[in-house]
């Protein structure tokens, strides 16, 4: 999380914004948590260009939770959904989607380790399905898709957990955005949801008004409850990014910061590999593999000393991953890059 | 919240347990994250006396999400559930359980404006119900069960939102208790629930894994990214309670603060009033209105004005409310009632 957020979250911790208390204790029927959750939705709408047409949902459960009401809400009870998966994330959507719709497999890149995009012309969609649903960044494979894929005039959602806010996008392609925010934006516990408004008018199915999208759209977003302090600290990240220059400006630091680090694990004459097919690589998340396994504990070990954190893979790949988020700074992936150089040197 | 609680967050922002990073730039699945989770797993095992065949889950989605959430896990999907009303938020409860079971509404003080409870010879339980279902504490209406319903052995089932922590409870009469962290825990967005473990297998009709109980109890309720945040407040604040002296300390605190409202409400001659039959009188929540509804705004003013905050009383019922949950100290409720009896002496 951005250093300014976390600063300005300490310094509001016992007065928050006059009221001589936390954010945590107002009440979010109140008018300065009013006045806090507005500022928040008009930011979102304006760093990424929502149209008037879509709703902006703050909800809870993270992305998981969405893979299983969102077939909830857009399909209806004996409908189908076509899924696109390329990475452990798309699979577990469509898992969690199976009781409540009928899922089709339209694309998997699964026979090929999750390493490319299943090429365009085999994609299987079907022109009747309730929705297209895929994942723009894998984080565990580290793959993305550069383009918004074409589905025609099915409604497209897409899973942008962790690449949210990290380009410009154009919205208005989308029937559906979600994405736990703990990846691109700051506090687990809270998702952000951008949703076609005609949509909203898709749930048929007998079900609690809480796991409905259109009530919680018409009482926003303050049906229960809200988390709060997600809120908060959610609507002090949108303002650091206003900060930065929005989203063009984070596009371009967060092209630079991969280009770095892919160019010294490709550079590294086999050193460092990635595997994942050039053209599907992520900006987000960078898998890779050392030489020699048996040099990975001791890899782990000296980086974390050098204040280089969370650089273990994910256990179903192993080997390293670092993760660059909006908030990693350049000068991160400078030194994690210079380490990794003074590494082979002296592991060579 | 606890004044020590804020203080403790706000400490640790930048470096949460010498880790250099903020607890919510912590991985769920790490080390330190583990150790945090664990013990406040224990501190709530200790200070609530949960018996080893309990299940304590962390969940989100507040309690709202649990009332439609109970039902798909606790009934067959022809199965009913009895539910004991005694205020809004038992009428909500039942609502959003509606779609998933068929609810018997087995009593009810609605006919009476919620302002008694239900006399036990006239509910109407079914032996072959899935589960009873109760509010312990209604939050609006301000009536509190004072003795654990005697249901036989139909699990019983109690929303605790408003009451969970304030007093020791026998746990084994239960067979599930929940709670919505945002009334006497703190951090809104945050679920508690303590669960019976031979009622976990009871979910048998399609639903998604993110849905079950039974999963998130497997997976140490890191099913998916847990709302890291909440768990942490929840943790300091089961240390301030232990810190207190537990459970049968709070209890006392809590019983003196409310002898000392409705002390000075009864004894106004009439000038304030609580609606409320005395046995069924809450210990956290006091609603109450002036002899003149015309002076309303100025007792609101006046109060706001004296450093007293949120008296304001639910739309529904209008007048004011006095929360006393266990964060509130004993002189705040001196404040309140001194300037009650200044207000009456300057506007009698």
């Amino acid at each position: 999380m951005p250093l300014a957020v976390l600063e300005r979250a300490q310094r509001d911790m016992l007065d928050w914004n006059g009221s001589g208390a936390s954010v945590m204790e107002q009440s979010h029927r109140g008018k300065r948590f009013g006045e806090l959750a507005a500022q928040t939705e008009a930011d979102l709408r304006q760093l990424m260009a929502i149209p008037d047409d879509y709703a902006v949902l703050f909800l809870q459960g993270g992305a998981t939770q969405h893979f299983a009401q969102i077939p909830m809400n857009l399909a209806a009870a004996d409908g189908s959904a076509d899924y696109l998966i390329t990475g452990h994330w798309g699979e577990k959507a469509a898992s969690e989607a199976a009781p409540y719709v009928r899922v089709n497999v339209a694309a998997s890149s699964k026979a090929q380790n999750y390493l490319r995009m299943p090429p365009r012309e085999e994609w299987q969609l079907d022109p009747n399905a309730a929705y297209v649903h895929y994942t723009s960044n894998e984080t565990i494979h580290g793959v993305e898709y550069h383009d918004i894929p074409d589905v025609g005039d099915v409604p497209l959602v897409a899973d942008m957990s962790s690449n949210i806010l990290s380009e410009p996008i154009d919205v208005s392609r989308f029937g559906l955005i979600y994405a736990g925010a703990q990846k691109n934006i700051g506090p687990a516990g809270f998702v952000v949801m951008v949703m076609r408004r005609d949509l909203l008018q898709r749930a048929t199915r007998p079900m609690a008004r809480i796991l409905r999208y259109a009530e919680h759209a018409a009482a926003g977003s303050m049906l229960n409850t809200p988390n709060t302090w997600g809120w908060y600290i959610t609507g002090l990240t949108l303002q650091w990014l206003k900060e930065q220059g929005g989203l063009a400006a984070m596009a371009e630091r967060n092209r630079v910061k991969a280009e770095t680090l892919y160019r010294a694990i490709d550079g590294s004459g086999g050193y460092y590999r990635n595997p994942v097919d050039v053209a599907a690589r992520s900006r987000m998340n960078v898998p890779f593999t050392l030489h020699d396994s048996t040099l990975d504990a001791v890899f782990l070990q000296e980086s974390e000393a050098a204040g280089l954190m969370a650089l273990k893979g994910h256990k179903a790949l192993g080997g390293m991953r670092a993760s660059l988020y909006n908030a990693v700074p350049p000068e991160a992936v400078e030194a994690l890059t210079g380490f990794m150089q003074d590494f082979a040197k002296r592991h060579g």
